[in-house]
């Protein structure tokens, strides 16, 4: 990555520097938090100038918001617009978990996207004591998404007959996220082999509940 | 608390002024992690001098290492403990549950314990990524021990005929664990008026699946 490309290229090079940059800050962040990220730390991994970095982000507080903003449009390529692709109701349902699954393994690799695993997990624990304010605020905002997500997906298999109706989807979202902390905490603390294995059988246990029972 | 106390005192004096340091060293690393504590930073917080300080724990690694002893003291003395107090079965792996929403809610009030949340918590997602080293060690080690005790309380509920024989007492650990995770996460990061509830409902719908059904 050359820092002149976003001096000299034209607006669509910038963006392409930006992104970039954003996926290599959005690394640091998965690997060490938001406290280890600031334009002079993104400068050296990147070999760009601080002045140049200035000129993307204006100040560290806006990278951080950038980087999240970053992730949540990651989150929603890899995540939620893919499954909103699967047939309504359990299906769908299935489709989220699966494809959040990939999304906790994509520190897999030299490469990795995210080599400290999930970027959310891991700013939940390190932002919630921090005082309200903008990068606080949007994890929260990023965060309520995701479950709103997971309920209206729930919803919609109350609606095609394949769940409950008397089971509450905001509780069902609530449940589901257990079971990804679980995962993130198995797989990236303990290295328990058996992790995925023990996510999908919480998973399945949550779907047996809240199915509706064939007469 | 008074620095002379560890010089001058008896070796009980020196205890309690351990212990009390090791205290706030507790609420230090809850609210600002690992990272933040220092004997530098905990000397500044505690008015006794670094000195004082490297006298009583050698070395910062040594002070990170003793807080999670001292954590893991303070967990077996509020929740293990009197958990164990319960009959076997069922009523001892609600008391199990009881004890760790207490547990997590030490945060409470101007002088709690724990006024960042569960320290093994925020400790799980701010060192999984460290290099293997005594402190990542001892936090794996401490967790295992948690988890290996709420799967033996739960085989004593298969032992006495509550809980189905069929169920994997190390998948009802697993999921207990992700319960608590959300409720920690729920109350933390969201402030969801309704973590408590929510973590109620779901370890209720755990104990429904585990049960034996009556014929």
């Amino acid at each position: 990555m050359s820092e002149r490309s976003c001096f000299y290229g034209g607006v669509g090079k910038g963006d392409e520097t930006r992104s970039a940059v954003l996926d290599e800050a959005m690394r640091m962040v998965s690997a060490i938090g938001m406290r280890g990220l600031t334009i002079g730390s993104l400068a050296e991994r990147t070999n760009m100038s601080k002045s140049g970095l200035f000129g993307h982000f204006k100040s560290k507080e806006q990278l951080q918001l950038d980087v999240l903003d970053h992730a949540a449009e990651l989150f929603v390529d890899l995540v939620l617009r893919p499954a909103l692709k699967a047939p309504r109701g359990e299906p769908r349902v299935r489709e989220l978990f699966e494809r959040k699954l990939i999304w906790d393994g994509l520190q897999y690799g030299a490469d990795g996207a995210l080599p400290g695993g999930c970027i959310f997990t891991n700013l939940a624990t390190e932002l919630d004591d921090e005082p309200d304010g903008p990068l606080r605020d949007k994890l929260v905002r990023h965060e309520r998404d995701w479950h709103e997500v997971v309920a209206t997906v729930f919803a919609g298999g109350i609606s095609e007959g394949h769940f409950d109706p008397s089971y509450d989807p905001v509780q069902f979202a609530y449940d589901l996220h257990g079971v990804m902390l679980a995962h993130h905490y198995a797989t990236r603390l303990m290295r328990d082999p058996d992790a995925e294995r023990r996510a999908r059988n919480s998973f399945e246990s949550l779907l047996r509940a809240a199915r509706v029972v064939q007469p």
